[in-house]
Parts: structure tokens; C-alpha cells; sequence
């Protein structure tokens, strides 16, 4: 890659996901100057684990870094001024001080302790860590840990997230940002500090936990071995970074309450900014990458995810699950509403608005003159009348009337799918064309400090400088009378099948193996 | 084919189903001796609407009765001692008195009368008729005529269903037996006559019913010029038939409580026979082909053709709808209960046991860890379970243990199914081998009247002498066990559901169009 010199420092921000670490090389105009990118093997030894090894936690972002600089030259190396990494959230592992990890790391997606949901997750745990009660925060799965495999919690000298151990690795200390240490799902979110009540339920103690340092600030610098060996001459501060889905709402330009973003990645996320912690039923509460601020946060665990789920698995096996053109002409013959055939996208259970473990999917409304387009535009529509519901509910409990919606991920790049989302919502959605979007947020974390846009740290103006939306989708506002017609019915579909999903997951789990889950 | 000669009379049965019409020659100890077969064009003008042209019910017997006889020598054509015709049930017809049809016919799987079934379904009419208010009795196809082109159905001479159609052409009299006519809709059951109250819903007089003769007894002689056509040389005595479910029993050789029949077909369609009228919520009650007795059957709308669907729609589109060997071993590895994936097989609306049309499918516990062959696995076990529960409810209601089921249908050959059928039952299945097992019931008619069997018509015995039953599966207990709990799941499915359904029938009719129907 060519790199096009600008002026000012440059930073290295890093994205850490469930899939691949992504590393970037960002200018003071939001450009991405250069990329890496590091492939991390999923770990499922039974249906419903999900698990990552920690050390390619670290693999990942050495080598993702190392490519990344690679396609600079020294000048523009030397340029490199601050580093940020923004994580996966809420997936965590078991370390010695050493920084080995003991065991495999249970992931965000693990859904293994759904009976210690059931058990421990009270409306005062809700209010009090901002997670609504579901398998994703660690929490209950530290406490699955803790029934379980009790000698091989208490072994560990750390129990942390994906950020802190990278911190760990990039700087010889047991760091964390209050923005990522937040998800483990442990904090009094108010005072912003882990409260004692949680750490009694998950089964770790205080002297576990890595030492907190607010989002934004400087946490240390990275190690000078560590720099040498990425080629960089001189001291890189490391900013307290964010979540994945808060560093996003920045990659997008959100910085105010009127804004929303939305992600239609694998999962569909979706947020706004609020000046006050705030506590509701269809959202979560994180820490924002905003100093001071809060981020209300809707996720919906199947997004993307379900589109390929489908073509994986009912689509042409010629086709292997690729995008399939004829299937999408398919679905848009179908029409709106697919001919009465609704979906709940439950396949990976259901966090906002339900946050229910044992929520499964549904398809309903199945008749003879329907076919695989109708269900694939039925699944794209579940996905779709599930976030505008999710983003109607979520404006109304943070007090805001959203006027516009920054989408991104690669979903958003399918023309049936966006069109049907921006219908669905009824709002126009304006795009973000950088792919990395969530590594872009981290690179505006990093360059606050730079002293690039002013030498007070100023996140917000950052990403107001950096980020660079683009096309904008209008609503059609007939086709949106009908998908609320739709969703009326749809809406219904979750009451009617709630008291059945304990007994299907009973049933499953009765009768399938699960496999020991050793570090492999 | 070369005949097998043999001693006694031989007898041509016909039965006209919703695709094809067979005959099949069958001399006294059933053998089949010669076969034809001519299709019937289906007419699909709007969603849920199908229908026949009639004078396709009388072109294919002829076409189907020609091709049999024409595998016979002159020998064994004057053999040829009596003719029986089992139709389709419920399908009927409006004609002219010189027998042209002045419109298509609703079949009986035609639902457009969702709403006149809601509106005169009364559980009066209910225990008069025979019949659950549902779509398939002609009763409220007749309302729906008389609501949208009363001239129409004014104007019609006759309106009568399959059977007596095919007798008018067949002896030139408006005739109808009591175990075909039945299925209309209109019948007084206890009285085996037309009943007035159900006469002036349907919006039709006494006037245009065909005049009724017994089950089994002789109606009229067959015309000595379609004799004739047929290089017939003797005089052809028509005995009044019977329904194609009923003469389903009769060829299965199904005469005693204690026997049901079960016929996995397009549809699944089980009975047994009862010595009185009988009324419940579950079957519905039939005229039975034995005289004085009555059938008590439940109707699966969606059989066989629901695994066709899934394989059409949802499966390897190289193979177009064809069986897959890999589609039933990744159904057989998923196991039972597919991994917690429960199916409501109403994809045709529901008969037996809900009687709802408004009913649709659904397939519910979807996971990212299930596939094609756990959805079709599930689909199977869905139509199982439905099965056993309708067996279970109607040998109850009937007062009757039954302690053998005979299966018939082109899908008992497939391994996989019948082995989930056997075990969800927990009974075991004696295969019918004859394919053409409603037409031979409809021999065993025609039989009767000839003498072969004793002087005085005996259906009955005729039935015993001439069923050739065949392969018995065993249920397997452990098997038999873990059906028992996931029925019990999957049995609680409509009710989550049956609310959806009118507001999803409500939907897709305001957003679908309505062809006109001509006779075309």
C-alpha cells in the first residue's frame, strides 16, 4: 500500500475480536494509512461453549501490529504517537501473574450459564452492574466457573478481560480502563469501581481484578522491547481504550444524544450517549469511551450471524454459504411481510429486549406457497422490526428523539437487507464507510493525546474530526406503515413461545454431551 | 404385463384422487391384474384456492379405465363382473342436467372459506354433519359460492361431488352413495340423508342433490355404450362406493375396533371402524364402505407433502424435491428431538385435532448448532407426534385399544420416517404393500356383489379374503420413551400460537391479490 504522507502523529489502534485482531495506523483526519490483520481459532467443545485461547489473544495483536507497520517507512513509523485497544467485551481468561493463562478463555457468546442467570441475576444485580440479567456478562459465567471448576478459579492469580491482558502483555502491568473492565459485568457503575457484592457471586476477589484507569486516560507506556521489536524508535503512551461497541458509536461519529449508531455485524448493536448512568429493561449500560459518559447499548446476538446461518445451511450447498443473488431476487419477490411468515431471530438465544438465555428461534406462519426466499426475507425482517423496537424503546427510556442513525458493518452493504432496515426503522441511515470502524473509534482515543486537535484531551472533537460519514438511505414511508403492521404481529411472537423455551433447553442439555474443555 | 390367470370373476375398481385418477382390474383374492392411470391437472387461481375442471374427474376414468382393460385379453375382459368407484372426498362440482360442468370445482384442500367456517361452524352443525367445522367439508365452499356468485350457484342443476359426477357419466343418472355423498357436508349422519339446516347454509335445495343409494349396493348398470367403448361384452353392475379414506380400511383389510389404518400419504389420514355414530372434537365421522358401520378418521392436511416441501424449497436445489440419501442420514444423526427443534406441521392449516384454518406451520428451538437435517428430522417427528396423539384421542373417545396399525402410502417405504412413526406410536406397523390400496378397497366392493365370496354381499369378508398385509416395524421402548416427552413439548405448541394465526391469515390476505376462477 502506498501511504500518503499528511502531517501530525500518526497512532496505532488495535481491535480485538471475537474472529480476527485488527490493527490500524490512523492519520489526525481519520485516514487509514495502513492494516494488519490476525486470524483468532474458536474453541466450541460443546454446543453453546464458545472459547478463545488467551495467548492468541496476544498472538493476534502482535502480529496484526507488526503487519500493519510494515507497510510504513521509518518516517512515518517514527511518527507513531499513541496507542489505544478497544476488545471484545465480557470475554475473560484465567491467569497466572506471569501472565500465562490457565485455562481456555469462556467468550462473550458463551452461553453455558444459563442456570446461573436464572440464579443470580436479580433486578438489584441489574441495576447495580447496568447488565441486564444473560449468559454474556462474565460474571455468571465466572460463577458457572465457580461451581464447576472451583480449584481452577481459585488458582488464578488474574481474572481479566481481553484488555487488560493485552495491556498486560503491552506493558508488564495489570491494567484495565474502566470502559472495558466494565463488561466483566463486577462493577458498581455509578462509582465506577468493582463492587463486593458482585465479586461474591462471581467467586474472584478484589485482589484478582486488574487496576482500574479511567477511559481515555494514559495507562503506562508500551514496553521499549515491544516497540523495538514493531520497528518504533520512541515511547508509545497507551490510552485506556474502550469496548468494541462504545469505540464504534466513535468510529461513527456519534458523540451526541439526538444520534444512534448501529452495527449490523454478526450481532446487531445499537447505542446512544448519555450525560447519566441510566438503567432500563431493553438495553445495557457500559462505560462510554466518552469521559464522563454513559453508552445505552441494545444487542440482538444474532444478526448478520443468521443471514449466513441460513445460506449455510438452507441455501444452495453449491454455493457454500456465499452470498447468493438469486436468493436476495427471491426475497424481494416475496414482498413485505413474506406472505404472513414471521421470525423470532432467537438462534443464539435473546439479549435486548428479553435478555432470555433459553430463547431459541422461531419460525411461524409457515404455508404451502412459501419458499426459501420468503424465509430469508422473513429472517431479515425479524432481524430488522427487532432493532427498530429496540432503538424505538431505548430513545424513549434515555429521553431522546433520534433523528438520525450511522450504520455500519458489512451487512449494511447488502441492498435488500439495508433497505429493509431502513423501512423498518422509519429513520434515515447515513453510512460509515471505514471497515474498521471500532479500530477507527480506538485510533481517536489514542489521538486525544497526541495534542492533534488541541492540547487538552478532547475525545468528542476527535471523533467529530475524524470520522467520515457517508450515503444516506431514506425511509419509504409506506413500505414503513406496513412493516409496522408486521411488527405488531411479530412483536406478539415472543409471549407465545417464552414457556416453551426452558423445556427445549432441558430437553437438549439432558440428552447432549459436553465434551472437557482443557487449555488444548 | 403378462396376466396370471386365474379362476372367478374379475372387477374394475376406480379411484380419483386430487392428482391422478387409477384403475386397477382385481381378480378374488386381490391380486391386481392390470392398472392405468391418467393425471388431473390441479388449478391453483389465488393462494389456498385449488380446484379441478370436472370433465377432467370423467376424461381421466375413462382414459385410466381404458388403459387397464387394455392389458387384458377378450378372456379376461368378459370376466369383468362389476365396476366400483372410490373418489376424493368433498371435492365437488356444479353442472348443467346434461352433466357440463358451468364452473371449476373447489377440492377439498381449497381453504377460501375460512371465514363462512367461522361464521356457521357451530358445534350443532358439528354433531349433525359428521363433521369439526373446517375448510375441506363442500358445506362452506357452497356459503363461499353463495356469498361471491350466488348466480352461479343458482344456476346449477346438480351440485354434487366426484362420485356421483362419474356415475351420471358412467349411467346416465344423478346418483350418489351414502358413504361418498356424506363428505359434502349437508348429511343428517345419523339419518344417512341430506339435512335441511345444512342445505340452506350451503345455499343449495334438495332438488340439486343426486338421488342416494347404500354403500355396497348395487346404483345402476354401467351405459352399454361406455361398455362397449371398453370392449366390455356383459352388462356391468356400479355398486355404490365409498370415500377414498374409507376404502383406504377395506383394502387394508381393516374390518374389527381393535385394527386402525394409517395412511401416510400427501396427507396423513387415520381411522377405525365404529359400529354406531359416533361425535368427538379430534375425527371426524364418515359413512363407512361397511354397511351399517362408521369411520372415524383423523386428517393431517400436511403428510408426505410437507418432507416434498422441505426438500423442494429448502434443499439441494440439484436434486429438485427428489429424495436425498444425505438429507435422511444428516435427519437420522441429529437424533431424537432434533436437538430440542419442535414442528407444528400446519403448513395446510390443521384438520385433526384443532380444526383450525387459519392454522399455519412453524418450526420452533432453532439454534446455530441445528441444520437441514435437524429441521427435517423435526419436520418428520413433528407429523409423527401429531399422529400418535390423533391415534390416541380417537381410540380413546371410540372406546377402543388398539393393537395394530396398518400403514399404507407411498412414504411408509421410507425407512427413516416409518421407524419414527412406529416408535412415536408405540404400536406396531403392518405395511400394505398394494400402492393402490383405496382402489382396492373399492374391488372389495365391487367383489362383493359378484358372488365369488358367498351369495349374500359380504364386504367384510371380502375384505379378509383379499387385504394382503405385509412387513410389521416394532417400536423400540427407549425410543418410544423420549417421543412421550418431546410430544409433550411440541403438544403445547398451538396454543403459544393460535392466536398469531388469524392476524397472519388477516395480513396476507389484505396484501395478496385474488385471480378470477373460470372454467378456463
Amino acid at each position: 500500500m502506498k501511504v500518503t504522507r499528511s502531517d501530525g502523529p500518526l497512532v496505532v489502534a488495535v481491535d480485538t475480536s471475537t474472529t480476527a485482531t485488527k490493527a490500524v495506523v490512523v492519520d489526525p483526519v481519520g485516514r487509514v494509512l495502513a492494516t494488519g490483520r490476525s486470524d483468532i481459532p474458536l474453541h466450541t467443545p460443546a454446543d453453546g461453549f464458545y472459547e478463545h485461547d488467551p495467548r492468541d489473544w496476544w498472538r493476534s495483536t502482535d502480529d496484526a501490529v507488526r503487519a500493519a507497520l510494515a507497510e510504513l517507512d521509518g518516517v512515518d513509523r517514527s511518527r507513531i504517537a499513541a496507542m489505544c485497544v478497544t476488545p471484545q467485551r465480557q470475554s475473560f481468561g484465567l491467569f497466572r501473574s506471569d501472565g500465562e493463562p490457565i485455562r481456555r478463555g469462556p467468550l462473550w457468546l458463551d452461553s453455558r450459564a444459563a442456570e446461573q442467570v436464572a440464579r443470580y441475576g436479580t433486578e438489584a444485580v441489574h441495576r447495580l452492574s447496568g447488565m441486564p440479567p444473560d449468559v454474556t456478562p462474565s460474571l455468571y459465567k465466572m460463577a458457572w466457573l465457580k461451581e464447576h471448576e472451583p480449584e481452577v478459579l481459585a488458582a488464578a492469580d488474574k481474572v481479566v478481560g481481553v484488555h487488560s491482558y493485552v495491556t498486560f502483555r503491552l506493558t508488564g502491568e495489570w491494567l484495565d480502563s474502566t470502559a472495558t473492565a466494565d463488561s466483566l459485568g463486577l462493577f458498581d457503575m455509578e462509582r465506577l469501581d468493582f463492587a463486593d457484592a458482585l465479586l461474591e457471586i462471581a467467586g474472584v476477589s478484589r485482589s484478582q481484578m486488574a487496576r482500574l484507569v479511567g477511559a481515555g486516560d494514559v495507562m503506562a507506556e508500551v514496553r521499549a522491547d515491544v516497540a523495538q521489536s514493531w520497528g518504533l524508535p520512541g515511547t508509545i503512551p497507551l490510552v485506556a481504550g474502550c469496548g468494541d461497541g462504545q469505540a464504534a458509536a466513535l468510529g461513527a461519529g456519534v458523540v451526541q444524544p439526538k444520534e444512534a449508531y448501529l452495527n449490523m455485524g454478526t450481532a446487531i448493536v445499537m447505542g446512544v450517549h448519555s450525560p447519566s448512568y441510566q438503567c432500563g429493561s431493553v438495553y445495557r449500560t457500559d462505560v462510554a469511551g466518552l469521559p464522563g459518559k454513559y453508552v445505552l447499548e441494545a444487542v440482538q446476538n444474532s444478526g448478520a450471524y443468521l443471514a449466513g446461518w441460513f445460506r449455510e445451511n438452507l441455501g444452495d450447498p453449491a454455493l457454500g454459504g456465499k452470498p447468493d443473488p438469486d436468493l436476495d431476487l427471491q426475497a424481494a419477490a416475496a414482498g413485505i411481510g413474506a406472505a404472513g411468515l414471521i421470525v423470532l431471530p432467537y438462534w443464539n438465544a435473546v439479549q435486548s429486549p428479553h435478555w432470555d438465555p433459553f430463547a431459541r428461534g422461531a419460525v411461524v406462519g409457515l404455508t404451502g406457497g412459501q419458499g426459501r426466499g420468503h424465509i430469508y426475507r422473513a429472517i431479515l425482517e425479524g432481524l430488522s422490526l427487532e432493532t427498530a423496537r429496540n432503538l424505538r424503546s431505548m430513545a424513549q427510556d434515555a429521553g431522546t428523539a433520534i433523528s438520525e442513525v450511522r450504520v455500519m458493518g458489512g451487512r449494511q452493504r447488502s441492498t435488500l437487507w439495508r433497505q429493509i432496515m431502513t423501512d423498518t426503522i422509519g429513520i434515515p441511515l447515513v453510512a460509515c464507510e471505514e471497515a474498521e470502524i471500532s479500530a477507527l473509534g480506538a485510533a481517536m482515543m489514542a489521538m486525544s493525546v497526541t495534542g492533534a486537535h488541541g492540547d487538552v484531551p478532547d475525545i468528542a472533537r476527535c471523533a467529530l474530526e475524524m470520522a467520515r460519514p457517508g450515503d444516506v438511505s431514506e425511509p419509504n414511508a409506506a413500505a414503513h406503515e406496513r412493516y409496522l403492521e408486521i411488527g405488531d404481529i411479530q412483536g406478539g411472537l415472543y409471549a407465545g413461545l417464552k414457556d416453551l423455551f426452558p423445556r427445549l433447553h432441558d430437553y437438549a442439555a439432558k440428552y447432549s454431551q459436553i465434551d472437557p474443555s482443557p487449555l488444548g
